[in-house]
């Protein structure tokens, strides 16, 4: 395979196909199923993770729960297989609206034939409805560059996290083509090393220049005036702008509120959870301690140590200089309608 | 060797005798050596570190060098090692402020008979003057605490970077004995997790209750109230009271002044460079970049990654609620006398 042809999913003959984003940047490995607990386990083992391709893997799972299933007998394997996946990962929230997505049609056309093929076509509409959210949210980035830039990032944002080009990522190279993108430094998002490993590796397939960096690193690049802005992505918005995303994005947020550097997100508008108002519901899910004391899968530190292990945290709304959707660019004071 | 018995350094049978903190905490494994090169290299690869304990591995190392020599023939050798030992690590003052006193001590004795034996007093009175100030940082720290405690600190400051029982962490342990310090939270500190595999092993082994943390959770630990101060030791401390230590403080003083937690430094007066005003004159070293790369030696990114790697920030004096000293505690503005 050229390595410019990798895909983080598709679904083709039947079956769900996903890159095994956890052997990454060093092994290229993927994986065909048609098995929706199999699936779950790539969530939850961030084998595929990324908000957006979270809820596109989740929606082709439940429409995989019932490829095999009799006419008559569908509730008891679709909620099954609805539970199951929706405890995959708590802080997505496009997993609960493409959850929910494919769900709606399940109720209104159970009755119907060829159910499998029917929540299938919904699965697909929400894959290529996210392609697209990414290059508008890329065309809509545009406007946040003053100059041709230094930018940093967290995560990973791009191909591998979404159903397209990306969020933050889809911004940056978007940018990167116009000539308003000069270097990326990309944070190597500990405890996970998504930076190091997942957004390295898009940005050489980019054929953008780069550096990654420890997460600890970004004050001193920011004191000596090497980055113009930070952009991320995000996992679950608030009305009011408030926004979770992986772990270190507060602490970027908060440093470039310090150094009058502008932080923006960009997200598609499924991230925006409709039914909460501010950050301080969304729930943070916490991670096995072992994701610390072993990074990447390699111990350093004694099983019985203690350690604090968020996946996520939120940044409140008025440290956020804009959020970039696929509609438009959105400024503090937020106010996303219901 | 029962656990608690750990030392990071000493002096017995003319050998210098260490233990490699690279190999912590899963395994405790000592040096023996009377090679001064040993030492640099060991300086070099952070076998031995933390500002005062390397000043005093050097001043060995540097007593050491003229172990075997024989009379009349001392210069040639005492300026090869003079000149290894300052080429091991840049930033750490106490490196050239323990050189440069064996040196003066060798400039105005090296016509005397025993000139090892003399350079050797020398390091031992180093040594013991730095175990001296630990326990006075620890008294002096002490009036910090506003009530019991939960303090963040980062990187390692206790009996393996130090001749006594630290400093950041000689505040803390002291802190704890007197029932002002309640829980403690180790940054581990990348990219060589000094907090994860020393500063944990040292918590342990005081009995104090920890959890370690990855770097850039640090901010939602302080947005969720759960940090009443922060301390660190210093490599490096201009006469206005910048300090350059581990890489991610500068980060952590940010966060401080934006949750308005007090940060302070604890470091002994032989960290203060006499002759600079500010931190714009510390040189910062910067490591390999195998060190991201390789996250414990264990590799996750491919070699020709592009790195930002320095070792060390630099915290405006600004930002330093107290500088804590076995003299005193300083406050800003920082005026240290040449």
């Amino acid at each position: 395979m050229k390595k410019s042809d990798y895909f983080s999913a598709k679904f083709e003959n039947d079956e769900f196909v996903f890159l095994d984003q956890t052997k990454l940047p060093l092994e290229e490995l993927y994986v065909r199923t048609d098995d929706y607990e199999r699936i779950a386990l790539a969530i939850e083992r961030l084998e595929v993770r990324g908000a957006p391709l979270i809820g596109i893997a989740a929606a082709y799972a439940l429409a995989l729960s019932l490829k095999k299933a009799t006419s008559g007998n569908y509730d008891a394997p679709f909620n099954d297989a609805y539970k199951r996946l929706a405890r995959t990962r708590p802080t997505a929230v496009n997993l609960f609206s493409a959850l929910d997505a494919v769900k709606s049609v399940y109720e209104s056309e159970k009755k119907s034939g060829n159910i499998y093929k029917i929540l299938l076509a919904k699965a697909i509409q929400i894959h290529t409805e996210d392609f697209e959210h990414c290059r508008k949210i890329g065309e809509n980035g545009l406007r946040i560059f003053r100059k041709k830039s230094n930018v940093l990032t967290h995560c990973n944002t791009g191909r591998l996290a979404t159903g397209g080009a990306g969020t933050a990522f889809s911004v940056i190279q978007t940018g990167y083509q116009n000539g308003l993108v000069n270097f990326v430094y990309a944070g190597e998002t500990r405890p996970l090393f998504q930076g190091l490993r997942l957004t390295a590796f898009e940005l050489e397939h980019s054929g953008i220049p780069f550096s990654v960096l420890s997460d600890s690193m970004a004050a001193s690049l920011m004191k000596d005036h090497k980055i113009d802005l930070v952009i991320t992505g995000a996992d679950h918005i608030a009305l009011n702008g408030d926004a979770a995303n992986k772990v270190g994005t507060y602490s970027l947020a908060v440093l470039c509120n310090f150094h009058e550097i502008p932080f923006y997100i960009a997200a598609p508008s499924t991230s925006i959870d409709r039914s909460i108002l501010t950050g301080d519901d969304i729930k943070i899910e916490f991670r096995n301690k072992n994701e610390i004391l072993s990074p990447s899968g390699h111990q350093i530190a004694p099983d019985h140590y203690d350690a604090y292990s968020p996946a996520f945290d939120v940044t409140p709304s008025h440290l956020i200089k804009g959020i970039i959707t696929e509609e438009d660019i959105f400024s503090f004071p937020y106010n996303f309608l219901r």
